[in-house]
């Protein structure tokens, strides 16, 4: 049995009872890390904080691992109970459908156990899930690679690039998602730019109803989404550029036409004068 | 301090470790009685398992009782640490946003502890999540009333019906929703059929990519999303209809184009030749 268990946004107490249960019925628990494991207490001491919850040690999957030991996942997956923790949900931002696909091929049973995903979390800040519109993740802009220049295939050349970045891990933030947008709004005008950023990479989602935006837009910038620090700010793009959001992860909701109660609750997050800076406890 | 607590899309189990800390820090316990409770064994003996598993009573807050009888709630916030339970995300497919924008004004703390929404985990099928257009929710059709003859102004007297309908409550399946689409798709013609079902009220999602459907159309209708029993069949409209899903609640999704990795996915849910019928286990 391989059980796919999302572990939640925050820290490790955001794993749900029924994910705790599974973890400790495995022989060996793997945690995908693509995204940022910050905040579980990994980068710094380990696996320990995990490790300690589960009673069990753990082992940090990297993209590469999955893609080119998946099969020694799967094999184990064959004979025991295979726990592959996922930081959000399962199928959220990040999908591991690939793994799911193989696994079903080879017959071996999986269990999904459901968890919060940024893509609903961000309804924290008021506006109605109900209305979003396509979300992409925006990369990291070069000297030499802009979306702008995508007649050259830079479809391969990025993913390279994309591959590259993960050593070191670079995350994007809201400002510099903010001025790639505007650069690319000013060198091509109209909507069409939002398909370009449509792209690849890392680690920022714009949750993008899909009309012209300019500096005036009203967007909401999240840092830590989920977690106890966790920064929401909402005001135009000018505005959100000087904004310092902290750590990682951050996301980016461009506003677009709003309802009267969508506006009260976003009004709680909204900048008027003073420019906040993350103090590390927002 | 006033906790707005997902308790997730299964059962009792699929509360966090965050969530199930909050709980146990306050003095009252109320929990959203507008979506369905069957599962978290709520309806017939009570309130059992939860408070079993809490420690404590629970007030089930039906949707009047949190319209009317909000100010009890707001100033035993005030005063005390109180947990407002939500089935899924407490910012999911249900907003509570004017409970929370009530609270803020008022000076109290608010705290969201985040978990799975319907709106994330439909990505279990395979569809990128990425790529979802709006979501709707559609009413039921009567004798009288039709989204299709919505210039007489439907929506107060819906509305009306709609508030009816919570004693006893009636959940749209899978199959009736499909009906009344084509239903409307029929007589309208064209895509504009959808505005008209965005109109109100209960508990089926549809989750649409903004297209012209008709009964060749690929959906995948889903019951119990995030239980033990769980059933997830992809078909054609024609299909699906005569799928018994069982149990709420459900929900659909219509499909729009898709990638080859979301096919590969989403044939291990295909119907094919066999109409699989509700077993209690699937």
């Amino acid at each position: 049995m391989l059980y796919i268990i999302g572990l939640g946004l925050g820290d490790e107490r955001d794993i749900t009872l029924r994910g705790l249960e599974a973890v400790k019925k495995c022989d060996k628990v793997y945690i995908e890390a693509y995204t940022s494991l910050l905040s579980f207490g990994l980068s710094t001491d380990g696996l320990s904080t995990l490790e300690k919850l589960y009673g069990k040690p753990i082992t940090l999957a990297d993209r590469e691992m999955v893609e080119e030991k998946a099969d020694k996942i799967l094999s184990e997956s064959q004979e025991s109970n295979v726990a592959f923790l996922v930081v959000g949900d399962p199928f959220g931002a990040t999908t591991h459908t690939d793994l799911v696909v193989r696994a079903k091929k080879l017959g071996i049973q999986v269990k999904a156990v459901h968890n919060a995903s940024v893509m609903n979390a961000v309804g924290i800040c008021g506006l109605q899930l109900y209305r979003f519109g396509e979300t992409v993740s925006i990369p990291f802009f070069t000297e030499t690679w802009r979306p702008d220049i995508r007649v050259k295939e830079p479809s391969l050349e990025s993913l390279c690039r994309g591959k590259k970045l993960y050593e070191p891990p670079r995350y994007m933030t809201v400002n510099t998602a903010i001025e790639q947008l505007l650069e690319v709004e000013l060198l091509q005008g109209e909507s069409e730019a939002y398909e370009s950023l449509v792209l690849t990479v890392e680690f920022l989602y714009l949750i993008a109803f899909l009309e012209v935006y300019n500096e005036d837009t009203l967007c909401v910038g999240f840092a830590r989404l989920g977690s106890e620090d966790q920064m929401i700010v909402a005001g135009t793009m000018r505005l959100l550029q000087m904004v310092d959001f902290g750590a990682p992860l951050h996301c980016l909701v461009i506003v677009g036409e709003t309802h009267p109660v969508e506006e009260e609750m976003l009004d709680f997050y909204r900048l008027t004068d003073d420019v906040p800076q993350h103090t590390g406890n927002v």
